[in-house]
């Protein structure tokens, strides 16, 4: 297995660097963006003035580290396995709980497309707790929390912008609530990361086969090259053939936390048939999942029964596949949904693994006429009574959001949601802010996703320009991560986040020295950027390197406003 | 002279059409989506549901209408020019007033780069003021009055949708200020449109050559292009050779208003030499573009003398091209900008064609770090009191803002300039919500122009994924314009102006009722969403049409929604 066609060199001018705990050694990975000198003629000498360098909140994990070998057979490095082992509250289990994971496990016929190293899965101790909320509440700081604290400062401390985030910060938001820290002991391979408004926004890519298409290597591409491009999270929504082997393939091979629906896997199970779906197959598959290394399950248990009529007075019915299979389900059977019933079940199976709750938004609008109506806003009712219920068993959890809603009807989601859901981290598809656009739903979506970030969204999902048409390929998943990391940036700018205008002013500095280089490389994609202009360059090879064929020489406003501010000469 | 590679059948399904005005023969071109029925199986017979025609403001001019023949040799026909005529305040010139004008067209070395037919220049006869606010002022309500308001209502009355849009309210509009129909008498080939908080928003796209590329042909093809995709008006900012032939061939096949920034050409006059430039070229060039038939013109005429020493405080310095011209002619000479210091003279100029003036933002900020500081704020005081002043001589006025503004900064510059501008009607640049991304300065931009139109900006100028790093070409124009389109529609939707949901109210119905067609046909570009759908179901041949490959068959939430809709089957 290995990863064909990722070209991992697009961040020019830049090396990763690890910076050290100071109460754990955990080493925290960066990447920092070498500067050219800037270049002035005082009194006929040229002389040069340093830039110092940027540094860079990076998702990118081990693949861009040159001093390690990646093997995807052989999985990352597990780096947080001694933080989890040193706490004793766990054990490495004899054999695996999970009767469809050893069903898989013996099933030599799947041999060809298995991982090679077998994963033994950890639990807690009988009657122990091991979630990071769980910790915080008892006044733990755990190497996690240190991670995240040191991770979201980025040299904050260096350049003397002040920081509310310590690591006693980081405890106290995890402890309230307010953040999440999703890490699965079985996922030690993963770099941890924190959700929570008071942090840096992030970003969830969606990746995952269907029936129809991808296969595993497909997947693990995707994956690695999600987290390349800075998806800060990870949500393998497989449903084609496969999904154990594929999960276990990207699980070994992540940095970053992973997600998962698991009633979509509980439906394959059946053969697709809703009818057969039962609470067993379902816990099952928790259990497979928590056991594998699933770092947050979207759980869509806020869709009750009731909910089936309210959805006829929608234009889109209910868009969301879990959603609308558990609404199936209540139908079909005339009984409440077995996420709901069974939930102080469902978490106390996450807190024996910290597997964190995405309470999924099965009423989500699908249009824009649906937005905020009855069926959505009953739904998240629920989901604030179902987060208190999963606090009570330590069980973090973020809340999942909309979907299609007209810009003015998104400040609305984020205060309802921070009411009801007690401010849980909230999660948002977007939103999409008008329907009309196939082909370039990043865009519709990103204009929303920015706005309701601003407004506290902790996380966003991003939508690739092939959302509602087909499968994202690789270059749909650069492109929605870029579109979605300029989203959660805006954000961070609009909030203030300590240190969210460094790279901006020194990207904007470059560009106003016409230090070309510098301005691509402190891009969002400087691949990309450096191949516009140099593009248009080739086909004028006499342009010098103060201006660009936008204006061309004698329009180029930073150089003229240089000229006068240099003493008004009037042309070089 | 042809329109190479350009192709016009992007728009499958839908026919152009004509509204007629009641009190003058107008006659409002618009498009009408023609949909396929919803079908349903009742008793088990298939039972057909009519979808109504959804009609479309369209800009794209006679260029998408069958019937008629285009022959860029010859440009578009002058429909307007009857109205104008009937007003009997103008006369046809007996020659050219412009000494640059004349120049040009006696340089036979010209003749084959030139427009075949001479257009021979209107002005007002002496005394007489021709601009749409003087005839508002005086109770008049003239056809191109009429043919926006018709345009702006589609088909609303029709649906019984209320809509406050009326010719009277046109008028009243447009004497106030807050409202712009920008309509040299000598562009009598473009369609009336209108600016101002109270109507759509509406998109300008720019094009234009430089020093350094673009010939004639393809700066055609660049406006007939953006005309196609949504472009509501143009602005020519070549900066090249041949600019005044360049725009006679652009302005005599337009079908939208076009803007200028004179002060480019007055620059090339002048071989680029700031220091040589006068109020006698830049006049002269002023009645050259008049009498060619520029509808508006940014003028920078808000950029002082004092504006030097506040640049020095930024991190970008002036990045507006006409600004920064301005700001070193102003400390070159020690002198008051010649564009304020004769702006009276500028107004009694103007208004004897109507064109508008579009107060330019000369110290817009180039960098989220300069946004809102004291030299932009201060202009845009400047800016009101010549507002003020071009009103007195009824000039109608568009008022230029940012640039590179963050999102919790965007507020601010709407209610300032509503305030300092007397609610003149905004058009702005994006803004950029963050720096970090060229390549994707579309997305970053059209978050801002979002939320800006939303609050009550009147016109949106696009940027195109090549800002700040190479001209657009076809693809990028494309890009630009539908990346604005979704800026400016969301901002309806958000604003509740008249009718906007109707479009995507019908997509999703469409969607939800697997009408890929009809989904398709309604979208802001039907090919790239169609190319999309269909590249992905070639690879799954056996695909139906309920679902698509991004959930496959089992995990379509629309199909399962309709299941429990329609009696709960479990699948089909």
């Amino acid at each position: 297995m290995k990863i064909e066609n990722i070209d991992l060199s697009s961040y020019p001018n830049s090396e990763k660097f690890y910076v050290e705990g100071k109460i754990f050694p955990v080493k925290v990975a960066m990447r920092r963006v070498k500067q050219y000198p800037t270049v002035k003629i005082e009194d006929g000498k040229r002389v040069e003035y340093p830039n110092e360098d940027i540094v860079i909140y990076d998702t990118s994990g081990p693949y861009t580290d040159p001093n390690v070998k990646i093997n995807l057979n052989e999985g990352l490095s597990r780096d947080r396995e001694k933080f989890v082992e040193q706490r004793g509250d766990t054990d490495v289990q004899a054999d695996i709980t999970s009767e469809y994971g050893r069903m898989r496990r013996d099933d030599s016929s799947l041999d060809a497309i298995r991982f090679p190293v077998a994963h033994r899965p950890r639990k807690a101790k009988d009657g122990r707790r091991v979630t990071q909320m769980h910790y915080a509440r008892k006044g733990i700081i755990t190497a996690e929390m240190e991670y995240v604290a040191i991770r979201e400062n980025l040299d904050n401390e260096k350049r003397g912008i002040p920081s509310y985030i310590t690591p006693e910060f980081v405890r106290d938001e995890v402890a309230s609530g307010r953040a999440v820290i999703a890490a699965n002991i079985n996922h030690p391979e993963a770099e941890p990361m924190i959700i929570g408004k008071a942090f840096a926004t992030k970003l969830n890519t969606n990746i995952g086969n269907s029936a129809l298409s991808s296969g595993i290597e497909e997947e693990i591409a995707k994956a690695v090259w999600s987290c390349y491009w800075g998806g800060d999270t990870l949500m393998d929504l497989s449903t084609g053939d496969n999904i154990h082997e594929t999960r276990e393939w990207i699980i070994r091979n992540c940095p970053v936390p992973m997600g998962t629906v698991p009633i979509y896997q509980a439906l394959e199970k059946v053969n697709g048939d809703v009818g057969k779906l039962t609470w067993e197959i379902y816990k099952d598959t928790l259990i497979e999942q928590c056991e594998q290394g699933v770092d947050y399950f979207t759980i869509h248990a806020g869709v009750l029964r009731e909910h089936a009529e309210l959805v006829k007075k929608r234009l889109t019915g209910c868009v969301s596949r879990g959603g609308s299979i558990m609404m199936q389900w209540c139908v079909l059977h005339n009984e409440e949904s077995f996420l709901y019933t069974h939930f102080d079940e469902i978490c106390e199976i996450l807190n024996k693994y910290d597997v964190a709750v995405s309470l999924g938004d099965g009423m989500r609008p699908g249009s824009t006429h649906d937005a905020n109506d009855e069926a959505q806003f009953l739904e998240l009712e629920v989901l604030g009574r179902l987060t208190k219920k999963a606090w009570e068993h330590d069980v973090q959890v973020l809340i999942e959001g909309p979907g299609h809603v007209p810009m003015n009807k998104i400040p609305e989601n984020m205060s309802k949601e921070a009411e009801c859901c007690h401010e849980a981290p909230f999660y948002t598809l977007g939103p999409l802010t008008t329907d009309i656009a196939p082909a370039y739903d990043h865009i519709t979506s990103a204009i929303g996703a920015a706005i309701i970030s601003a407004l506290g969204t902790a996380m966003i999902c991003y939508v690739t320009p092939k959302e509602h048409l087909s499968l994202p390929d690789l270059n749909d998943v650069r492109e929605g991560v870029i579109t979605y990391k300029i989203a959660a940036h805006a954000a961070d700018l609009a909030k203030g986040f300590p240190g969210a205008n460094v790279r901006d002013d020194a990207l904007s500095k470059a560009r106003y020295e016409f230090r070309w280089k510098d301005q691509f490389n402190l891009s969002l994609d400087p691949e990309k950027a450096r191949t516009y202009y140099l593009n248009s360059r080739r086909e004028a090879p006499d342009a010098d390197d103060r201006f660009c064929t936008m204006c061309g020489p004698n329009f180029c406003a930073m150089r003229i406003s240089q000229n006068v501010a240099d003493k008004c000469t009037v042309n070089e």
